[in-house]
């Protein structure tokens, strides 16, 4: 045996959600599972304009080697699109990612040492999960209810932690949001705690009727993180993110993520740039609000029909997903099965916990499935459900 | 101060590379400092047509989120092209990456722990150095000459090494190629240590006259990884390169894979193989061999004409780089600012080293100045070297 792997590679396992695709990968399966973006919201028509373009104009530039920070005209264009959020920051502050994913792991790299205690909401986005364990920190759940993480309980835990990571908006796998006062409180915490917050923000422009309160970061910039994403509002095979971050931390990020990949494709980057121009976001996002706002009432409608005493469920103000809870006695991970047997998929919510798995969870998301789809796989979960309860 | 940093972020450093460069970034400079490849040899038209395509025929899941391994029919053509190489490799065989660097990214996670030795070629790639040092290990140099690694030396180092990286084709820094006779040698002698080989190979494609020997991952592939690259042959602002790998380490690449950026953009991966469909390759490589061939001739000329007696300087089969040395008493790191001033940036080849460091060493790219300016620029050089020379 000639290969010697590190230790940190014995503590990598494949991805839960996605061994979960491929057993629900069958024919005629209706599928709450993926998190994939409605594809019938890919903007193909502007971007093959404004792919057209770059190549005309700037195609020696967008095809060669550029620099690691990213291309000044997008970081130009975060800068500005975040005061909406009450972020006020400068361009020089925006380090351009291959996707929020990499964000996460150039900060596992620079901030998590072995063992380092690294908090986490309950539950957590999974991906986070993965691509803090490489670097082997020690996790550990903040209490969070529907309001978000519990502050006092994040100030009992805080002490020698690295950061505390965070999802406010229409958060994955929950499709919960932190409150206003939450967020105040919680950045207060942190501040006096020295514990720097993490946080996360791909669903952020998705919301149904309201904007959500202003972002974590910006109540105490120097003690924040900030990641965004393009894959949301336009398309995730761009593989385009961000990282916000203050001084103390930037240098270093960027020496990482010229180690990681030099830098993110300058030609996809272009090419987002020259799609954002003339404000086409402000045209196109709302189209994508309406539809995921339309299947979520949708899903919501099924469940009150077919799920009644069989699951209780949220009700989320945007984003992708919502979040069930079984009956007693019923374990997610053994209803699988069966439910794809009546041709309907979800994940069981255990996934996403770092520790004291919630068995009777389950995430569902509703921007995949067309409407009627939608009221055809929420009935079949309910026959599931019913049948799993009938087992001795 | 709320920010700790992880241990290996104070091992991290800007590239030296790109600090050099933004000195040379001057108005009227010649670089022969860069790794850039010439521009000229984009094929944007190729490409232009090839994006529309995609984006007509299938536009929606070139946008989607996709699979970590890479896009089917690209590891298909890459596991086919490497038939040229001896390699006889299965398509599942390969993992799309987001450029060869992050290919040696996720090798320094899966092989590296903390203190781990690995050996590396004197000198070696600055990129790679880059991108094992967060994982932090030991490096040890093994000696190399104009053929490539000794081989006796190799052995000698092997005992408890995690792997050897060896760049064999026209290397950067060198530009020298390892031979045949060595490259037999060090995969037995790799095979008998235990030791694996992690093989890179950027600009095998890139030869003058006649193609390099089989690659070095041909003769023991089970205890070999390769990393190849499309910047070289297409154009870098893409990111997409591959890993190779046997079955012991393929499912934790693909694992740590998953966690850094999920997936390389499946938008550049289809473009590319749309691109490379029938046969472009095998026209289109032919006319960056002569350019950069033609190239080399006008350094080599430039050299024998103005730095005979200033320089020693190697002769390139191929690639982008080739390898000098100043006279006794003139140094690299002190020549180049006085070189800068007479309108021409090189490289001091100090950087390229893990440790013992030559301080006369300089490398000299021959790709991104025109032949014009390289007859310029060399005859520059030679004048700062004498200056240098007769300073007290």
């Amino acid at each position: 045996m000639s290969w010697t792997l590190a230790q940190r590679a014995h503590k990598m396992n494949p991805s839960v959600i996605r061994e979960i695709l491929k057993v629900t990968e069958k024919p005629g399966i209706i599928s709450f599972a993926g998190g994939l973006p409605s594809p019938s919201t890919f903007p193909i028509e502007a971007m093959a304009e404004a792919t057209a373009r770059v190549f005309a104009q700037d195609g020696r530039a967008a095809l060669q080697y550029s620099s690691s920070e990213g291309y000044g005209p997008l970081r130009d264009w975060v800068a500005n699109d975040l005061k909406k959020l009450g972020m006020a920051i400068h361009p020089d502050q925006v380090l351009i990612t291959t996707g929020s994913q990499q964000g996460l792991d150039l900060i596992a790299k620079v901030l998590i040492d072995t063992g380092s205690r690294v908090l986490v909401e309950t539950p957590t986005y999974l991906g986070a999960l993965q691509a803090f364990t490489p670097m082997e920190p020690e996790f550990v759940s903040v209490n969070s209810d529907a309001e978000g993480v519990d502050v006092a309980d994040f100030s009992a835990k805080a002490p020698a932690a690295r950061f505390m990571y965070v999802l406010p908006n229409f958060q994955n796998p929950t499709g919960r949001t932190m409150s206003a006062e939450r967020r105040v409180a919680l950045a207060k915490a942190a501040a006096a705690a020295g514990v720097p917050l993490v946080e996360d923000n791909p669903y952020g422009d998705l919301w149904f009727d309201t904007p959500p309160p202003p972002a974590l970061s910006s109540y105490e910039p120097d003690n924040s993180v900030y990641l965004g994403s393009f894959s949301k509002i336009l398309a995730p095979g761009l593989r385009l993110g961000f990282i916000v971050a203050p001084k103390a931390v930037m240098p270093k990020l960027l020496q990482a993520k010229q180690a990681a990949d030099l830098h993110t494709p300058s030609f996809n980057q272009r090419i987002v740039a020259e799609v954002l121009k003339d404000g086409f976001i402000d045209r196109h996002v709302p189209t994508i609000r309406a539809l995921y706002k339309r299947q979520c009432q949708a899903m919501l409608t099924a469940l009150s029909e077919h799920c009644t005493g069989l699951l209780e469920w949220n009700a989320p103000d945007g984003g992708m997903f919502l979040w069930g809870r079984l009956p007693a006695g019923v374990d997610a991970v053994q209803l699988l099965p069966l439910a794809v047997e009546h041709n309907v998929a979800f994940v069981p919510g255990a996934a996403f916990y770092a520790d004291h798995a919630d068995a009777r969870s389950i995430r569902l998301s509703f921007v995949t499935a067309s409407e009627e789809q939608i009221h055809t796989g929420i009935a079949a979960l309910a026959t599931a459900i019913r049948q799993m309860q009938q087992r001795p």
